[in-house]
């Protein structure tokens, strides 16, 4: 491989010639050789091109970059948003915890790339634009970190996740009012219970999603405020005044979404509660979730020797070794996500916890935890509608058969004769293995008009 | 020790003569033998006499519940208000998941109570009130049991927790005030940093609070919703027509708090997403305080040997062994606690994921440890505060004499010489153990008064 | 209530006069009013006790303490031991990260309850022993704490966690023996299976629960390691030489359980790994537990819509309205330990991380959680074998109905016919309704006699 | 693109034609789009194909593979093994939860392979293998999968994990045999405590290591065994006698690790306790490096207002916009490691509470966290060693100068005059600003000779 040498205030480094990186990201290859090359997501890389370009943008309006700088760099970041230098970013998230060095990689990639775009070759001439100087003017690590970071967040959450979530829940709503009379048995404690419809069972669903999707879009606030400007420690030192603001503007313009400064910076760079704030709403998602998929691949199993009130779709053969096997393998792939994401919760938890002082340093696994619980999310989401929710249907016979059998309908006896005698009948009948009107008419407590007037499973379902 | 005998559907059962609950609340204490007797918190027996009294004044006003049945629930109700009969509900946290027991506990209590208020002898005569027809009316474990702790979870947070935290969140806001000329030292990395104020610093405190009690608000509109009137699964079998609605209004009235009926009662027995959702807003503050405390106890830390740049209240002989120790214990006693709302999390959530159909049994658990984390988060912090936080003041010779001797106060003249001539003075004082000025004027980048016109660390902390 | 005077190196502090605790012990309740009081477990100030004398006995042997002075503080310790004095600790949980409060508490109880031994008045006259001097002699709290902890854990591991959970193991190993003929259908992915039997199935809990308790004991050696005669750093600053080796053999002598000196007395004191590594192993077994607690409890769903095909012991009325309801109740219990486990787990984890220096000060809430956990465990494996388990009775019909129809009894035919040809057979009878036999004949693919040959599923459960 | 058509069960798939997968495999791309292709990690495959490997071989030695079909199967496992088919496995972690779509994702890479080692293109001709009845023959997804993690884990354990724990570890030895003599203040509470060395205070890390490692190898035992024998459901059906034993003797031979066969295999498909075991020490371990790189950024924090008692190698410029700074960066990377390694704990107990019946269907999710951690942890503590452990220097002056300073050196007189006075020259001392001695000499307690002879911190470091 043929190299370069690049430098940065500890001296020179060898970097590989066709890259467009400097000293600084190559050192970080060579000293954090942790896990697979190039895990630092690069959705937190386009979070910076944003960034840079804003602050661009920023610095230019304000005096302190001359035009044709800020045009060179909005112009990289242009490129590195359309996907044309992904393969610039090989950097890991095991690096140092606040993310320096994916600064530096950007801020290399940038002065870089902008020297080609000025016609000249990397490494040759005066340099068209100082990482440092120029592409992180009014910058720290500390502040831009969090900043990629956060818009990375808020992008993937508003673009990925909440459509997907709204997508199934959508698909549930429909069911819920498709199956609105299909009258079936319920089951506590997965023992026989009263009975209810089909569609009440998945209208608890689409409410645990509503209350989940609600409480996913309380945390955005806090998402939105972005602490760039606040450099080093969050005092906006060698920042110009009014930067902070007019850099979140000009992001909040670049990006479509309502980002703002944050109002404490110190917060926003020692503590990331936010991302805590975030991520314990994605929790809650997968545990509604997670209860969503068990009761649907219960409700599902069978076919001879299961629960099969429902028919799910058959998508692909189940097993190598028994034929003809279908599983509910897409409510698999969606509680394996969510174990992953009860997992991210605790790492995103324990990151949250141990910031000191003026910087909280553990920012990439943090933001890596948080950027794959929400792709994991929209995706498995997505996935299980279009492979499963979308097709579920009743199997009626089961249904009835199963109603019809049901001794929990000596409820509705209760508020007749009374909770002990209702006991008694049920009693009987499930220790004789009779039915519960055989039952009932042996103990003498009601007439057989009586019990037809009275246990109707159609009118068990509630005030609607 | 002598006994009655009581009786429920299954038989006969012996109970300690001079106790209120009955057969019931006998077979829990003989079948769940997990841990200490009497885990099942007070608080919930305290928001089950809440809604039986409610339970009876909606009963009463749909024409299902006498006058002086409702009379008489009423009573009983507020003398359990009272801590009247605390002694009287054994039950554990352990037993069945979806707390029939307690429900029970608490009817036969309600039951047995009524009876001698009817001047009357338990165990003698016809029952003044049936537990099952009468307390329990238009009622099931299944909706009680959720309406009853959403009540405690609800009530502990606006009544012990926010308080707590606000009483701290203001202690350390006027600190913020009072300490908004100490210059000192900022780290970062645990490294030194450029300076910011002692204020400022305990600004970012006061912001990561208010964002989290912010979270927390969020979560109370979940929480207000109450399950009761959705009965066995959902569908409000056996309730009068109306009874959802007007019994959490009378809910309402009764603690004085915004309860109203769940939009969706079957969401409300079979998911807790609602606890989930509370939780995880404690757990955020847990990762607040955390952070917090530990900042406070770094800086604290000495009095020789350490960071040293605060002083804490000495508040008890620290050591056993060595003599005139003082330890950081309060920021002990709420790290410990935040450890265990990290670890209640992961308990909520677990048992959050386990609804079958149509109903959650993992409710005592999860409601113990929310009720823990509300109590221990509130009583912490109003501790902190109190022996702790309120007491903090500067040791103002130590932040002089650490900031005057920082070598990042470099960082100012990135603007006027660059990152790189700026970096070359820092290395030469630090290898040398010499000054910043003494440094740059012997590379000769600068002028003395240029040094002192450009480095003035008050002047490096923020557009103020 | 009246007050007596304790001093302290702090100065004089009222006590209420009928209590034998002195100055710090009442500090500390006045300055963490955190939850509860009375948190810290009784099995710590028993482990307390323990050492206290251990320390006593060598000391003297090392001619460092006094005959008389040994012997009064092993009457006290005796006299805790047999539980004369648990009111006399009243701390809780929430207080100094080291214990030292506690550590305090006992040795102002044992000084002070000596004095009354000694025929004196607390508070009179000279003291008969100094809390610090005396009963502390060789010992700082940051080696006590520990080793009372260990002491505890291990105990409680030994004595209520191993033997619960072997005495369900061994329920479950004869149910395995006695159902060792019961074919039935088996299940993966929740859907019908290949055969195997009853007792097989219980054979895999089995071997969960071996491999949990082998995985358990694998610990205790690591728990065996006592801090004692580390004193305040874990040099043994102020103790006799021998001391450490000698004080572990007392406390091995007197609680008859193998403990020795720690090896490296700076991890004993700075690093709670051994909890760790205990709690790690109480957590596997709860994933244990958890897995067949389901397993039961969806086998005996029913009575007419589930599963159905074991039939667990009735215990308690199931439901305050629905009449004659039965339900999995001990599976409950069990379950809810487990996510209670699985968050302790993080809370000891989180508090294990976050020693610094030479001492890990989240001691107490790491000791309390395992102790909990250890607890629960023991007493939750016995409640759901005396309760539940033992109990468990086959369906025999039900289990020879649903295998007579399940259609994976088809997988027998790939090595005869290939899979392919298999899982035609397998999806005809599916869509048509009908039997494997049917489908298969209409086919082609063999014959009635090949069929019956060799699809007979009491010869498809293995080589036995 | 260009497809070839494949087949399976449920009918035609277009493959892309340049491609060694089947139908199941693509069926399995479009139905899981789940988070970015190919997750599912490469060292399962291996895993696979060793097994893939050893059961040719069985069936062969036991008369039901033809010995050609053995040469092939093997000869392409070879190829797999040597990366050479590394881009053929395009499935995510987020499929069915058995990961059959993976075990058949080999099986067709392996029959087409084989085609075409056979001399013929792949889609036409008679297929010289078949994925299910040749290639998967004796076995299931349900016992090839569990069988492929374990292989995968216990590698991924005894080649990477443990060598760089060792590593480590023995780096840290070295420095504390290096460090015996440097004598330094103890840090308890983060207060100034007793003196000890420096060396002692790093032999408490290695004890911390040594455990782990112990710890870590404990679970190797259970991860060695096996599922491989126990196809669909744990019975063995469709496997000759003998099978079990023999294929797990060549998976070892061909692995060089000592696998065997599982003694319950109905476990080992229903239960991955195992895992659960596994990555509960490689958590415990993560506790332990937390600990130890949080104390090494401590004691090298500074360089002028921090502890600064130890110096680290400055290994990258620390800052964008601090010039001349240097972070402990490999601490963050470490202590996000084990972040990472706490939440992935959660998601592996999660997914182990999970099995039904048979199976567990959290495979997939469960083996990538336990090999990620155990990748992260190899690598991590490598970095950390060789680009800071292996470079730690005391800093002597500063070591010397915090030692001299300390106040809890008055502890060595608590033999000589008690704890009380002790307390009260330490206490001067503190409040005076004044050297011990002096404090001491001023209450008259002793002589300076006295004092020079009792307070010597070289003498206080222990019986060494």
């Amino acid at each position: 491989m043929e190299y370069r040498i690049e430098k940065d205030t500890m001296g020179p480094v060898e970097v590989p010639a066709d890259k467009l990186w400097g000293a600084q990201t190559q050192r970080s290859r060579m000293n954090f050789k942790i896990g697979p090359a190039g895990s630092m997501p690069l959705e937190i890389v386009y979070g910076f091109a944003y960034l840079k370009k804003a602050a661009a943008y920023a610095n230019c309006d304000l005096g302190v970059l001359a035009e044709d700088k800020r045009d060179l760099i909005g112009q990289v970041c242009d490129e590195i948003l359309e996907g044309k230098h992904d393969d610039q970013f090989p950097l890991v998230i095991w690096q140092t915890g606040s993310g320096t060095q994916s600064n530096m990689n950007v801020n290399e990639v940038v002065a870089n790339r902008a020297h080609q775009l000025a016609g000249k070759t990397i490494g040759e001439g005066e340099k068209t634009l100082q990482p440092n100087d120029d592409v992180n003017k009014s910058q720290s690590s500390n502040d831009t970190f969090p900043t990629g970071m956060h818009i990375a967040c808020y992008k993937k959450v508003v673009e990925n996740t909440i459509p997907g979530i709204k997508q199934l829940r959508n698909t549930l709503h429909n069911k819920s009012i498709e199956f609105d009379n299909v009258v079936k048995i319920g089951r506590t404690h997965l023992m026989d219970a009263t009975p209810l419809t089909l569609g009440q069972e998945f209208s608890g669903y689409v409410s645990q999603l509503d209350h989940g999707i609600i409480a996913l879009e309380n945390t955005l606030k806090h998402l939105s405020e972005l602490a760039l400007g606040g450099t080093a420690v969050g005092t906006g030192l060698n920042t110009p005044k009014g930067y902070d603001v007019k850099v979140a503007e000009y992001i909040a313009e670049f990006t479509g979404l309502p980002f703002i400064t944050a109002k404490n910076k110190f917060e926003a760079l020692a503590a990331h509660d936010a991302l805590v704030e975030t991520h314990g709403a994605l929790k809650q998602i997968a545990v509604s979730l997670n209860k969503i998929a068990n009761d649907i691949r219960l409700m599902a199993s069978g076919p001879r020797s299961g629960i099969g009130e429902i028919i799910i779709p058959a998508n692909e053969p189940g097993s190598s070794i028994m034929p003809g096997k279908v599983n509910p393998t897409q409510c698999e792939a969606l509680t394996m996500v969510c174990a992953q994401v009860m997992g991210n919760d605790v790492t995103v938890t324990v990151g949250g916890t141990q910031g000191h002082y003026e910087l909280n340093v553990f920012k990439p696994v943090m933001a890596a935890a948080v950027l794959q619980s929400a792709t994991l999310i929209g995706d498995a989401c997505r996935s299980f509608d279009e492979n499963c929710a979308s097709g579920i249907e009743p199997n009626y016979d089961r249904i009835k058969n199963l109603l019809d059998n049901s001794l929990m309908l000596v409820t509705a006896l209760n508020t007749k004769i009374g909770y002990y005698k209702a006991a008694e009948i049920a009693n009987k009948a499930h220790e004789e293995g009779t039915t519960l009107k055989a039952a009932a008419l042996s103990l003498g407590y009601l007439t057989e008009d009586e019990f037809n007037e009275w246990v109707k499973p159609e009118e068990m379902v509630g005030h609607r």
